[in-house]
């Protein structure tokens, strides 16, 4: 390989950063053979450098307090800091250095995608965050360009795993609902704070980003009629144990109006569903998808909807896909 | 729009080909739009001018039997003939003129993919089949490109509906197998010559065209050990039904060796799956695929794998996706 390196600026280094890292470490010969030229870490952009990490083989002299810096040398930039700041400004320098973005940031993207979309069309470069929903089943790029030809009806799932792990704790399990929030919590499935998990706020981000990419809207977080699972109590589940049901948290975006003239109802409840029901039986932290479409009927797409490492398999595959677009 | 038209040829107009037509005109507009200039079908290649068909809005004037005129002429090929020539010369005729093609022929794929995509690399062209294997479910896209950064060990699972259509009124209606295979063959969900299915040469072909996306090995038809449902017995569904299991017609490809030197072996035969197995569940003439890889964990994506809307689903996705790249 004589051709110039790609030289990718990785912004954070929590679970997912530090398994994108390890992972580019491990995978970095693969890689380059893939793309015919060295694929190069450049650095690792984190809040505090003296934060106890474990980097797993990776070069801590990559570690570096200026993200600002970081970017402005870069090629790619994957941008997995989470928050709405510092990363919109950072993935604004990166566009304006016509660099191009991968992220995992739901939340980043959910608030200001569509004005990042116009920065990164301007720039004419890249903005791909695969990873920002359901880690590595790839629902977006199923959506955006397996189904371009089609016209898509309904999308529904299970996109939360904090919630999902509960909810089956309780239906599956028999734990009472009090209990089972604080086991998910004990077990690191919720975070210190719940509220974006329990409130659907981070289901309501996701089928936000689904419906913009689905049908070209304009979607935005106040579009979704949102109910989250913190009021829920042990008779609801009881109550649809004996209607042969099982409650569980679904996203859905609902198309009513014409594929020339999209409306879409957006919402995030929780529904009793009947056992039989494809998302019924999903278990654990896992998350599931159905996408209906008109020609293709039903899609249904399963599997890990987070974890460090299956995130950043996410993130690595659009690495790799934008990568080729480096000159 | 004012750019000049895509040129789009046909060739083939049987299930396939006629719901590409017809979906072609109903949706005409709206694929303009998003292509930025029309999207034309230029003719329809038929073996008989005068055989009777269901063209369902779409201008007879269309058909022709002059195949080989009608791809000198196109931007986009489309193939969805069948067999392995003339679909063969008429494809490498695509190529040479500097022509995409999109094709659902999973048997020519099977057999001459690796030659037809040397001809598509040289002449600097595409070559797209996602809906030769399981239809619109996006199976080809999710291992070709959505883990291209990660490292896949297992593809497994129900690639042909008409067989698992079979099984299923065996395993779950408890009709004998003989009768199975005859009302499978009275509805539809068989050829008039099944061979292809019962045997497992389809599944085989499917298979095949999944190992090498997923590992770019040069994997061919005979390498795939192969059992076909053929010569089960009612008895054998006894056994399984005593033990707690489902008779499923598994493909399988397994990557034996490292990222580096992949060794990978092939095979399709009945398997007795545990009735909790994922794929023990898949109902009628639905397909489901799964995904193992060492990043993502396991991902499972089902749906409809046959049938003439849902396989020129995946046609019309892949059209819009070339024709985004003629000049």
């Amino acid at each position: 390989m004589t051709q110039a390196p790609i030289r990718v600026a990785l912004l954070g280094c929590g679970t997912v950063g530090s398994a994108v890292a390890r992972l580019m470490n491990e995978r970095g010969e693969l890689y380059g053979a893939q793309l015919g030229r060295p694929l190069v870490l450049t650095g690792i952009a984190v809040r505090n450098l003296h934060a106890a990490r474990d980097l797993g083989g990776v070069n801590p002299d990559l570690l570096t307090d200026d993200a600002a810096s970081l970017v402005e040398s870069a090629d790619v930039v994957v941008e997995v800091m989470g928050g709405l700041e510092p990363s919109k400004s950072l993935m604004e320098a990166a566009f304006a250095r016509g660099a191009h973005v991968v992220s995992a940031n739901k939340q980043l993207i959910a608030h200001h995608g569509i004005s990042l979309h116009k920065s990164a069309d301007r720039a004419g470069v890249e903005l791909r965050y695969e990873a920002a929903v359901m880690a590595a089943v790839p629902v977006l790029r199923a959506i955006s360009e397996s189904m371009s030809g089609d016209e898509i009806k309904t999308i529904s799932g299970i996109v939360n795993g904090s919630t999902n792990y509960v909810l089956d704790l309780v239906s599956r399990l028999g734990v009472p609902f009090e209990d089972a929030v604080k086991q998910a919590g004990e077990l690191g499935f919720l975070e210190a704070d719940p509220t974006e998990d329990l409130q659907g706020i981070d289901a309501a981000a996701k089928i936000v980003i689904l419906a913009r990419l689905a049908w070209g809207i304009e979607a935005s977080m106040g579009d979704v009629r949102r109910q989250g699972i913190a009021d829920l109590q042990d008779v609801d589940f009881d109550q649809a144990r004996a209607a042969g049901r099982v409650i569980k948290l679904v996203a859905t975006a609902n198309a009513t109006g014409s594929a020339r003239d999209p409306r879409v109802e957006l919402s995030v409840q929780p529904v009793p569903l009947p056992i039989d029901h494809p998302l019924a039986g999903v278990r654990e932290g896992n998350n599931a998808l159905m996408i209906e479409a008109i020609s293709a009927g039903p899609l249904f797409l399963a599997g890990a909807g987070a974890g460090g490492d299956a995130t950043a398999s996410a993130v690595l595959s659009d690495l790799l896909d934008v990568s080729r677009l480096v000159g």
